[in-house]
This record gives structure tokens, C-alpha cells and sequence, in this order.
């Protein structure tokens, strides 16, 4: 299986096939991290670039993981120590990058759009590891990879997602790839944060958490803002906790086999309790394993391509 | 020579029989490390987390590095980078790590028992860099192993360690050491920064630093931490270079053999004059190398044992 | 080809053999990396430790790839992360740094003299990635091997430098490493940022930057530093743009087969316009790619030579 275009940016326009297609190498790339050699070299020689303008743990980890387990050079830049504090433009800073090394460039940034406006100028490829609001499709990908893990086929699935869907690209991602798909996706959240006609592409808005989880096949909690509660986008903490947060009394009404999903970092307390967490419908850590498969599936499916550097023809 | 336990937390509990392994097996990869081919495969596809909450160069450049000399990978997070500035607790930060990857986790945090915490909920192994004012038993284990490679074994052996005894890791883990191997313990500080009653502990208590020193085989000068001279905890800087600081005067009094240590990074003019750090009796610059082979030591003999990591079962 | 020296701190006082001997090595190290295989195992076993006590994203992440190239180990060490913060001295940190590992050690630092300082002491090769004003030799090395790579042997070639020729550590080694191959020298810029006298050391300084354009082979752009400006060393940036900046207009009067250079990160609008920076006379991405092959040139000329670790004798 081959990815059609250079980069990978969002979900947007991928059909099932092509999703179903990244699952199953992201299968099988979790199966050589399970086995007891973790590491293969498949990308040796590979040169990925972590282009990093917003903080995260899990989704760069995650990245560098991937590379490494497929033996590719893994360079990190962070905004911090990049040129960019010298005035730099972002597409300057990239394509230093490129020449030197990149056969891939991860991007995360606060603008939506970014990691496309780089894989349109740059001859490496580019993988969006978060763009603003806009997208964070390998979020997505794995969230749906340990549905289908655990599920089968989502085709008539009904997945709920919880929170902040206007602000979060983590759910316009999810949205992209589960209708792609073929499942039932419901939403629900503080009616500020949901947003306004979304119901027109085809999914159930619900304001009653109790009423929403009726019957789902997996419940995705989303991280509460706490900057955008300030902003007073939603209620109180407490309200909020109190009206959708996910307790062991809301658990209870889930189908057995159905799973809690939560992208993390996790507000314990919050939007989810520890005792839901921690539980063994919880698929949580899960989605983190999962995660490094996802990547190393999108590295090398990328990776693959041949790069050509015309600065060093 | 294996280790029983899973973990790595702290000196407290150890036979000198468990110690002298641990210094044997530290001999051996000193001895790899100073041959011409410096990498050893003995961990290839394993992971070591560097998970630092603290600042640190040394220690976590020794961790970094002993994982390379035996071709572990090595993910390192500080706290900045790190989603512990999103709220999520340390645990929730290293179970993602470790769900992705890691074998061992080496920790560093500032809260005492935060290296057992992790060990007790955490399935991958734990190794203490250091855990507040409790233990920093690599950094004690290894002023035993120079002392060891320089003057054989413990028993019996004189040394001193002098500075603020009871705010410091270092000299609590460097303790619990010496005590299980036989050696005669002496402390020497302002009155204030020794713990009340440690005589118990079978140690002797110095005030005079002249009388403290001598006959001593070794002398361990602790680092001076600022900000507690700024708290009032002993005199000015001046004062405490005066009564305790290890000048060329006081070195005289020491025996030809006898060994200067300090664990860095020095106060030079402080704690330490430089005419005394960088002579021939100062083992100073060694210490740091054998910080290397002791923690390479540690990796091999707690990375040995198989991980289960459920969440991938 | 082998250097004579331990260090690499300045261009001063090299031959033209030498330095067409670095290039030579560094045009085998540009083959290697544009082909298919990246990696070589030269220095397998060999620690690089890059020491930045400046921030930089490309002379870092530069030396960090040509070391990854030649398959050495790399620890990278930034001021934040150091125990520089707790008082350390320089040496002390460096030290540290060569007794756990360093064959070659590369560092930045604000400070004129700092790597010849660490050279001195340290046993490992110092290598200087940026002393301050003093000295930038990779930068110059790579400026000259990008030259010499598009338009043959340096002598007599006429090559000119815009901006501010005082403060800049680029044009200081640039100067030298011409000076020694017999090239031309044209430096151009406001008066109080070009060093008085300096006629005498062979070079010719413009006032007028469209009559220093006439007849050169490459143009070197340097980088305006903002900070001066502030301090009042030379007008207004929209001055600077017009007197100064190389813009289509002026980019017309060059010779077809002239280079555009710029050592980045451009300010684009000021120094340089973007419709220059981007044309095919600009060889700025391709500086970039030839920085890797100079710096891994380097690390191999300088990393053969055994280091004697007495610490560990």
C-alpha cells in the first residue's frame, strides 16, 4: 500500500480503503513492537525533523519513537532554540531543514494551515502533527486504529465525542475519518461549543450526556481548556464536571464491551474521573501504544517516497 | 549478578553483597568504555525514558550517555517540554512513556518518593536520579565505587563528608552505603545542617573540620546549596569557606593516599579551593567517568528482565 | 589529509593547502550524504558533544546531523539545561562533558576566546561553532566551499560582504579564510559598522553598495542584527533597506554566473528581498546543505585522532 499524495495533512478526502489501508500497516508495525527485537531498519539512513512550535509530551515522543523503532535519524527543533526567535519565517526555518536533512518534516504549529503551507513548498514530505483548531489527523487515526483494534469494522459504529468540539482539532479530525468510514458519530458539549449547523454533515448533536451515551460503541472524552473556560465558554469547572463529565454512575449505563477513550492529557476529575480512567473499559494507555503504530505507519508509508534535493542535484 | 528488585530507589536495604555486584558490574563496563570500540549492543532495542523534572547536566548527560554505550534509545523529557504543564500528574506523564516504550524509566523530580511512586505503579523498571532531599543512590554508589577502584574495599575505611548533611541526597544515599559496607562514617558541617540524633545511626559527628580530617581515607565535600545560606541555615559564604572549605592548608593534613571528592558542579573558592579540586589527591573528574559505568551497571542489570506491558498484550 | 592541530577555532593562520585540503574532505562527505545511503560508520563509537551556550537552530542542528552522518554518538547540552545555571564554571561543564565521553567537543558561546579556552584545557578537539564576535570558522568554511563547489578556485576572485562587517563573527572568518586563498576582498556597509583601518589588512571598503556589486563573483549578505540597530549603530531599517538591501534592481547588475549568499536566518525586506533571496543566482538553501559536508569534514579530520582520557588511564 502506497499514500497517493506527498504529505499528509488531514483526513479530509481520504477514502476507506486509503484509512483502512494505514490501519492495517499501522497493524503491523504494532506487531514488531510487541515482539521482543523492537527495532527495524527499515528507514535507516531516513532523516526525520521534528518541527515543534507548540509544547507536547505525547504527540512528539510519539513521533521520535516511530523513527527510531524504524531506525530513521530523528533531529528536534522546538521553537524555543529554533532561528524562529530571530525573526526566521517559518517556511525558512523548514526549508533549512529540508536541505540539510529531512526526508520527512513533522510539524506541529498554532496556525491552521501551517503544515499544508509547508508540504506545498517544500519537496520533502510533511506530516501534520497538529495545526491550530484545523486538524491532528494521526490523533485521529489512532483513536480510530484502537476502535478497530478491539471492534472490527466501524462501518454503523456509534462513537460519541465529548467536549469542546468547536475548538478542538483533535474532533474535526475524528469527524473527517469516522464519516469516511461509515460510522454514527455523535457529539455533545456546552452548546457554545458546539458548532452551529454541524448536524448538516451528517452527525447527531446531543445536549444530555445521559441520553448520548445510550447505546455508543466507544465514548472519545475530550481535554477540557481550562484558558477557554476563563474566556467564559462554558461554565464552571464544577458545572461542567457536574453536566459531562464522564463518573462510574454515566459508565454504568455503557454497553460491556463498549470503551472509554480519552486523547489526553487527562483533567482527572474534570472531564473524566480516575476511577473511569483507570478502568478496564478504558482503552486509554491503549490509544497512547497505538499512537507510536500509527506513525511509524505514516513515516514509513512517507518515507518510502524518494526525496529529491534539488540543492544537492 | 542480578538485582532482585524491579526497581532502583534507593541504597537503604542492600547487602554489601548486592553493592560489591553492583561495583563489579560497573567495573566491567568501565573496562568497555576505555577500550577503543566504546558501544556494546547489550541493550539495542531497548528504551531508557530520561524523565528529569529537576535541571541537570551531569546526571542526566551520564544516564543519556551510558544508555548509548550499551546502543539503548533514549527519549528525554524536561519538565518544560513536558504535558506536566498541562496539569497531568506525574504518573498519568510516565505511563505514557512508558506504554509507548520504555523499559526503564530514570527519574528525577523534586518531591522525595517520587522515584518509588513511579516504581510502584509503573510495570516498566524505575531507576531514582535523585527524588528531593530523600536519596541519589547512582551518585552514592559511584563515590563508593571510586573510592573502591582506588583503595579496594570499605571495610573499615575513614571517610568524611562535609557540608549541609541534612538537606542532602548525596550524603543520605552515600550513607546508607558506607554503613552497609563497614566503612566509619564522619560528617563535619554547621551545627544546623546536621540532622539531630544521626550519631544513632552509628555515624561520628565533627564540628571541627581540622580534627574531622584526620586520618580520613577519603574526603567528600558536598556542594554548597546558595539559596539555603540565603534562608539563614548557616553563615555567609565567607564564613563557611573559612570554617569548612577545603583549602591547600587543610589538604596537608591529609594522608599521601588519601582521596578528595566532591560530586560537582563545585563552588570553586567555596566548598573547594581550585588549587585543591585540580590536584593530583582529587578524584573529582573521575567520579564523573565512573558515574558512567555505575549507571550502565544499573541499566544492564535492571533492563535485563523482560517488561510485560499489558496495555500491548 | 590530516589537520595539524588539536582544535578547529579560527581560520587565522591555516595555508591555502590547508584549507583546500578541509574542502577537498568535505566535497567526499557532500558525495556520501546525496547518496542513497546516507549513513557512513567513520566514527562509530565517537561521542560529540555540542555545547550551545547561544541559541541556534541551524549551526546546531547542522553539527548534530554530520555527527548522526558519521554514525557518532551525539549529547547535546544548551545553557538552560546546564548546570550553568548553579554557578558552574564553563570549564568545569566542559570537562565534564569530555570525561564521560566528548572525542570532539563543539561549541558555541557568547564569549571571544571561549573555545581557544576549552582547547587549551580540555583534552578532546575543540571545535568553535561561534565565539562571540571573534570567530564563526564552519560558517566561512562553508561560505568558501560553496564558492569554490559553483566557480573553481578562489584566487583572484572578487567577493563582497554587506552589513556589519564590525560585529560579525561570519565576516571576521570569511575575511581570513579569503585573505589566504588570494581572493579579493570587497567589504560594504555603514561606516560605524565597518572597523577602522581595516584597508590595511588587504581589503577594499565601499560606501556605495551599487558600485561594490560591479565585477564581483558572489555577494555575501550578512544578517542585521535588530539589537544594534536599537542601540543606534546605523539608521532605520527602511534606510538600511534602501542604502544596503539587495533588492531585483540591484540583483541586475551582477554578472549572470555571480552567487547571491546569505548565512540565514534572512530578514527578508531588509538585507535581502524575498524575489532575490528565492531567484536562481541565490546558492543560500545550497550554503545550508554544504554546512552539513564542511562540519562533517570536520568532526572526521578532528575525530581521528585518539583522545587519551587521563582520568580513565
Amino acid at each position: 500500500m502506497m499514500l497517493k499524495q506527498k504529505d499528509f495533512i488531514d483526513l479530509e478526502g481520504l477514502t476507506d480503503e486509503e484509512i483502512y489501508g494505514i490501519l492495517e500497516t499501522a497493524s503491523s508495525m504494532k506487531d514488531i513492537f510487541t515482539r521482543s527485537v523492537k527495532k527495524v531498519p527499515t528507514l535507516r539512513g531516513k532523516t526525520v525533523v521534528n518541527l515543534f512550535f507548540e509544547p507536547s509530551t505525547r504527540t512528539k515522543s510519539s513521533f521520535d519513537l516511530a523513527a527510531k523503532r524504524l531506525s530513521a535519524d530523528v533531529m528536534s527543533i522546538s521553537k524555543k532554540a529554533s532561528s524562529v526567535v530571530k525573526g526566521e519565517t517559518l517556511l525558512d526555518t523548514a526549508r533549512t531543514m529540508e536541505v540539510m536533512a529531512a526526508d520527512v518534516v513533522v510539524v506541529r504549529h498554532s496556525h491552521p494551515g501551517a503544515a499544508k503551507y509547508l508540504g506545498d513548498n517544500l519537496q520533502a514530505a510533511v506530516l501534520n502533527a497538529g495545526d491550530g483548531p484545523h486538524a491532528h489527523p494521526t490523533q485521529a487515526l489512532l483513536d480510530i486504529f484502537t476502535i478497530w483494534d478491539k471492534l472490527g469494522e466501524l462501518k454503523g459504529k456509534k462513537i460519541l465525542i465529548i467536549g469542546d468540539i468547536a475548538h478542538s482539532r483533535v474532533a474535526r479530525s475524528n469527524i473527517w475519518g469516522l464519516l469516511a468510514l461509515g460510522a454514527e458519530i455523535r457529539l455533545c458539549g456546552p452548546a457554545t461549543l458546539i458548532p452551529m449547523g454541524i448536524e448538516q454533515a451528517g452527525v447527531k448533536v446531543y445536549q444530555d450526556v445521559d441520553e448520548a451515551l445510550k447505546g455508543v460503541d466507544a465514548v472519545n472524552i475530550l481535554r477540557i481548556q481550562l484558558e477557554r473556560q476563563e474566556r467564559g465558554l462554558f461554565p464552571s469547572l464544577r458545572e461542567y464536571r457536574y453536566l459531562y463529565g464522564i463518573n462510574k454512575e454515566r459508565q454504568k449505563s455503557l454497553k460491556p464491551e463498549a470503551l472509554v477513550m480519552h486523547p489526553g492529557p487527562m483533567n482527572r476529575g474534570v472531564e473524566i474521573e480516575s476511577n473511569v480512567a483507570d478502568s478496564k473499559q478504558s482503552v486509554i494507555t491503549e490509544q497512547v501504544a497505538n499512537g507510536v503504530a500509527i506513525r511509524m505507519a505514516l513515516l514509513y508509508l512517507l518515507a518510502g517516497k524518494e526525496v529529491k534535493h534539488e540543492a544537492l542535484a
